[in-house]
């Protein structure tokens, strides 16, 4: 197996150690980190993407993506909270630890912010071999309007102390990953966790967060990959160390082999995305256009700074031109982009690639990694023009 | 491949057909119907699942699904459709044609109706071998509680004539199957399309229609499968003669060979389903549960009648104990049970198994048929008791 247990690389974890394979009925398709390829391996990660919700990329031509349509990457099982009585806790080392209720949190300065979140194993099925998880091809993304407060001043309220280094995130889900039994926790750096756009969010597009997105409250960074954007909020935690969570030190992270520690995954790569073109075959979602005058669509979006450029191919990545791009609704959304593409009778196959403002282009093809991290090679679509 | 296409069936259907295959790029990993257990079969389904949402089964302990937590199933790709502008015609054998706006549907008598809603896939990957489609497990499930209006007085105020005997629902939303270019268009019987239940709705949980869910309208049939509440409602056609669409005559069907032109899928088959208790494990989504006291929750529903009887298994479907039955909210929701689990340390296997008022039971295990369709098998889920 290519990603290893918390046990087997001797990684100093907090939590219950469990072994999720001791007791597992060898009938039923779901033990933990079965071989790659297997049937069992398959099953796992189907049931997985029946519950991790993937965007409907139909809307790709809309800046804000329907409830219903948006991804979700739930990791344990969705707490069931009350947004009466509940509340949050900013402690560790601040000079005035606070307990804010959600009212609390209405009271303060309120933004409505529409934000790009995407899983940082968005294209994951496309590395070859890798090891198992969600299998996303490229539809853990979208965009909520959130309904927030800005994270900083309830930072400066709390009187950050001069050996503060991190802010750890601590949501109500909890389950077993790797074989330790803990909470789902992520930490930012100081200096991300105080940038403009990052907020604790309880509405998504008008109405109170779905309880799979979060209910009755979220962090949201919107540069970040989605692990950062931590659900359920319990916990803000100031510490004065590199934080040694599971999901920190061992998931999200860009590896090349068993035994690399590898480097964290914090910003989005730069990416585009189409809208698909036509109408679909409903099992192979292989597409059929008419010919003539044809209007592609879609996003792009980096966590490094606005997109400065969309190309898009016919000819499988071959030849390239220039898209039209307009305004983001927000700049923390993605960037919408149209071409207008002359489509000629037969088999093409379409790409789009985005460049942004620091020069980052998305690669032709995907640069492996173990775990299928933030894969951002061009989007390939099989369209027959009619 | 075992699912045939509309030519190789010799069966006349509407609409103009097209070859998947043809044009199909070999390197993307979704042609049309892939030979069965091959790479591009699981990439194809997988696909599918991440497009086809499942319930999230923590909610089996709440009468009504959260938005975003309820299953979906989109044929094509979703309309984007407006409200405003928006009218359904009926039309056909009645006496007098009808152009209903909205704004006409939501002034008759409207009724707030929590329904059960299943997919005729749920339980396919239980079944080997089978064709290609959509591979549920256990989650294509949910209850929403719906807004809208009885059908009956509509067809009533239409008219029906004396030779009319289907009446055919059509959406909005269109792509290939089976080769074959249509809407997605399904019928009912004249007697099923009165009875009490069957209602054209547009809101769910109190608000409109999520786009996935068939926003502005959709029709809603508690007792079959969702096959037959069609979503993105655009035309109701009463007929005189059985309806040959697509999915009526190939595709929702219990077949036991490629040549078995096999018996149509209609009303829901008796099912129990358990909220998986404890904690999961992230991959496998085994469960950990602490020993002593544990109150199983779930639900149970029949398309043929109430619920007379919920029983549950922990030793892999060997012995079987009677839950406790709870009222539904609705008689066309499902019936909440619960049962006291003395939880005893080591490696269980749950289950729970439902009777209806005519005597209908779950079989211990699936019965087999091609498609996958109508399986409801009793769910074994494994659980290690700490």
């Amino acid at each position: 197996m290519l990603r290893m247990g918390a046990a087997a690389t001797g990684m100093a974890v907090a939590g219950r150690t469990v072994d999720a394979w001791a007791g597992h009925d060898p009938v039923l398709p779901t033990p933990d980190r079965p071989p790659p390829s297997s049937k069992l391996f398959s099953h796992a990660e189907t049931r997985l993407a029946f519950r991790n919700h993937g965007m409907h990329l139909e809307f790709l031509d809309k800046p804000i993506t329907p409830v219903a349509s948006h991804f979700q990457l739930i990791h344990f099982d969705i707490p069931q909270l009350d947004d009466r009585g509940y509340s949050i806790t900013v402690k560790g080392r601040v000079n005035k630890p606070l307990t804010l209720s959600l009212e609390d949190l209405k009271r303060r300065k309120t933004v409505k912010q529409p934000s790009i979140m995407e899983c940082a194993g968005n294209g994951r099925s496309f590395a070859h071999p890798r090891s198992i998880y969600v299998p996303w091809f490229n539809e853990a993304i979208g965009v909520f309007e959130y309904t927030g407060t800005p994270l900083k001043p309830i930072l400066q309220e709390a009187g950050l102390l001069d050996d503060a280094t991190e802010v750890v995130f601590t949501g109500h889900d909890d389950g077993i990953d790797l074989g330790v039994h803990h909470h789902f926790e992520r930490a930012l750096p100081i200096d991300e966790a105080m940038l403009d756009g990052v907020i604790l969010a309880w509405e998504a597009n008008g109405h109170p967060l779905p309880p799979a997105h979060g209910f009755p409250l979220r962090l949201v960074v919107p540069t970040w990959y989605g692990m950062a954007s931590v659900k359920w909020l319990k916990a803000i935690t100031v510490i004065d160390h590199p934080f040694q969570g599971v999901q920190q030190k061992l998931v999200y992270r860009m590896t090349f082999s068993g035994g690399d520690a590898g480097r964290p995954i914090q910003k989005k790569s730069v990416r585009a995305a189409m809208k698909p073109p036509g109408y679909p075959d409903l099992i192979s979602r292989y597409r059929f256009v008419e010919s003539g005058n044809v209007e592609l669509r879609g996003m792009a979006w980096s966590g490094w700074g606005p997109i400065r450029k969309v190309e898009v191919s016919d000819d499988d990545r071959r030849t390239w031109r220039p898209a039209v791009l307009e305004e983001p609704v927000s700049p923390h959304a993605w960037t919408p982009w149209r071409f207008n593409w002359q489509a000629r009778p037969g088999a093409r196959i379409l790409s789009c690639r985005a460049t942004d403002v620091t020069g980052n282009i998305q690669p032709l093809r995907a640069i492996w990694n173990v775990q299928g991290m933030a894969q951002n090679g061009v989007e390939r679509w099989g369209v027959r023009v009619l």
